[in-house]
């Protein structure tokens, strides 16, 4: 891919540790003033690619970034977006000095501060995985019994379930704290009110585009052609509405009262350069979920908490390349029983969670069920998010000098 | 509703027993030649809704009707669909002589024969409730304990979780056996392969208007308002995927596979002369589950399975007024936590069984898990479904010699 050139420069500024430099070009939807656009962005510039594409540069109706959503950009399917990509390249590098010149160019590019950024997709379909090995460790040494942590199905199957698409929010959307039912101790009748154990999780989320037709799969070899790119995900969790509803159909409630996403889907293209080997899957999987080559990526994950009245205090640092089952596996195995999948659908990772104790990405984990807490930079502690806390995830990877990054997906709980 | 009147007839012919008399206009999307159009359906004629708008007699944009899906139009709301029907009433009731002469409305009609009846409704979110205890009851009696066959959480909570959207198909759609991993013998490893255990679940399911905005809930009182109408569900299961997935996150591949409607949506308003009570609720449920008044319907639900080459035969009569928790209810629980929903999102009932063994609505419970054989027609025995079956789903509410009915779902599975 040549936009990956680690030696490529833009004539745009790039601040120094910027997720953002030329080698990024993620997709996103912003808004100035009244205009809603898909944009891309580099350094603290972002690019109205509707202008752009109306300078005739990317060989498509220009309507196709007029748009409030990345799907009718994201239907024209992989070689488009990476067309895109290079033409974004050739356009915003040092050595394109007519571009920087072209009064028209300039025309399409505002500061960060000036935009709003928007819910970058219109999900379709919205599914979580479970696939890091200590996160479900974790959950199975606190809830069942720690000499069997991990369920029997558990590495034959990336384990998933379907969650709710209608209240994944774009990072700056503050969340409400949910209320329903909690069952707090075993002898008594359940309750009901606010929830108590609100918590976050650190994910990642990858984004599809349209698929086979209905009772058709695809492999791993396939599955990144079926990938448009990436995002961090914090998948909200209510834990005391999830134990006492969960069983026998999964989370629901506990779940689907808001998830929070970074607004800027960073291209597989351009995670390439990050790709790591992934860990010796023992059992040996099913043919179905065999593949080849690094399928994992490395990319340095942050949680942190910011209470209202101090500075924040960072409580994990995972990274991506944790995941026991990757992306292509994870998509195999959703539509090897011939499910379809559409432009827009959105796959989230299950909780990453590291080896180490500050690698774990959860409350649940962190403060092992709420036996231990974390102290703040005002010297109040948590062992779950309060109201008005503000959580905040990074994620970026870096080689060869080149950091491609996420920025942030930062969300206030209110009452 | 005048439109609900019993005494209404219509001047198109409706013939003995159908489910389209004049009270019923429901709504869905009919496809002629190349034109696909909002329709309704009386007796066994179709009425082309935008040439009817295009008349004037909406009082709106008649490119609302022009549409490939109803969301369009369910943007519009409650009350607009009311006026809609009122309209539909008033022209084609027997009394309007004027509209049966008029050439412009008689152009608008078409014989069922001659159109393809599509997907009504581009699904947002789908989820699928749980909450027939008959079904619960048998579930729990064959994969737990008979002495307590029922969970805890099960009569104070609505359980239901999340489904795959993509993968709704409308009647007529033949379907694939899915593939998966299964694990027929405890103590082997799993193994893969086509599902073994393939059944229906006999459903209903409602389709929402948009909600209020997340963070918000919608309570019993006002739940209809928030709920356009209902059709046939046929929640497709492969029993032996779901039974080595399910723990801890619920049901996954073993469900999304496919799942069949019907191709009309009757609206509330046409089902309310058909409400009767509900069972006693007892442990007494938590006050935003209480509600006033009837809220079940009392709608006869019948499933047969036809094999390729003999006639069908019934398997299943049933009934949706079984349910122990109604629609309102589902509402209230499914946003208590302030979950939004939009326009198009549907909600299917869980399989919907009655006390009576003629009235379990799955083959799990029909063969009481695949100890005894159903005898087709063929001489043939079903303990669940097989290759080439076609499985039909009907449903009908009747009183005071009025029938408003659903039509059917029909799916033919394929190897």
């Amino acid at each position: 891919m040549k936009a990956n050139n680690p030696r490529l420069t833009s004539w745009i500024p790039v601040p120094e540790n910027s997720d953002f430099p030329i080698q990024n070009i993620p997709f996103g939807v912003a808004k100035f003033g009244k205009k809603t656009f898909v944009a891309t962005r580099i350094g603290n510039t972002i690019i109205d690619l509707h202008k752009i594409a109306k300078l005739g540069y990317f060989d498509v109706d220009a309507e196709v970034f007029n748009s409030q959503k990345l799907n009718k950009m994201m239907l024209l399917g992989k070689l488009f977006t990476r067309q895109v990509r290079n033409e974004i390249s050739d356009i915003f590098n040092s050595e394109n000095k007519e571009a920087q010149a072209n009064a028209k160019i300039q025309e399409a590019l505002y500061s960060v501060d000036e935009v709003v950024m928007l819910m970058p997709v219109r999900v379709g379909d919205y599914t979580d995985f479970y696939s890091s090995e200590q996160h479900a460790y974790n959950v199975g040494c606190m809830f069942r019994d720690p000499n069997n942590a991990l369920l029997p199905n558990w590495k034959y199957i990336p384990v998933g379930y379907h969650g709710r698409s209608s209240s994944i929010v774009v990072s700056g959307t503050p969340i409400h704290r949910p209320k329903g039912q909690q069952k707090p101790n075993d002898n008594e009748p359940p309750v009901f009110g606010p929830c108590k154990l609100l918590d976050f999780e650190l994910e990642m989320a990858f984004v599809t585009y349209k698929g086979k037709p209905l009772g058709k799969s695809i492999s791993t070899k396939e599955a990144e052609d079926y990938i448009f790119g990436m995002c961090l995900f914090n998948d909200w969790s209510a834990r005391d509405i999830q134990k006492w509803e969960y069983v026998p159909l999964g989370p629901f409630l506990a779940k689907n009262f808001a998830s929070s996403i970074s607004p800027w889907i960073v291209t597989l293209d351009a995670l390439e350069p990050f790709r790591v080997a992934g860990p010796v899957q023992d059992p040996k999987v099913f043919e179905y979920l065999e593949y080849e080559g690094n399928k994992h990526i490395d990319i340095k994950l942050q949680v942190a908490i910011q209470p209202e009245k101090t500075t924040e205090k960072v409580v994990s640092n995972s990274n991506y390349k944790y995941m026991y089952w990757n992306m292509n596996q994870q998509l195999a195995h959703h539509t090897i029983n011939g499910c379809n999948i559409n432009a827009g659908d959105m796959m989230a990772s299950g909780t990453i969670s590291g080896n180490d104790e500050n690698a774990y990405g959860s409350m649940l984990e962190i403060s092992w069920k709420g036996t231990k807490s974390v102290k703040m930079n005002d010297g109040t502690e948590r062992k779950f998010i309060q109201d008005n806390d503000t959580v905040i995830m990074r994620g970026y990877a870096e080689k060869d000098g080149v950091r491609v990054g996420f920025g942030e997906v930062v969300t206030k709980v209110l009452a």
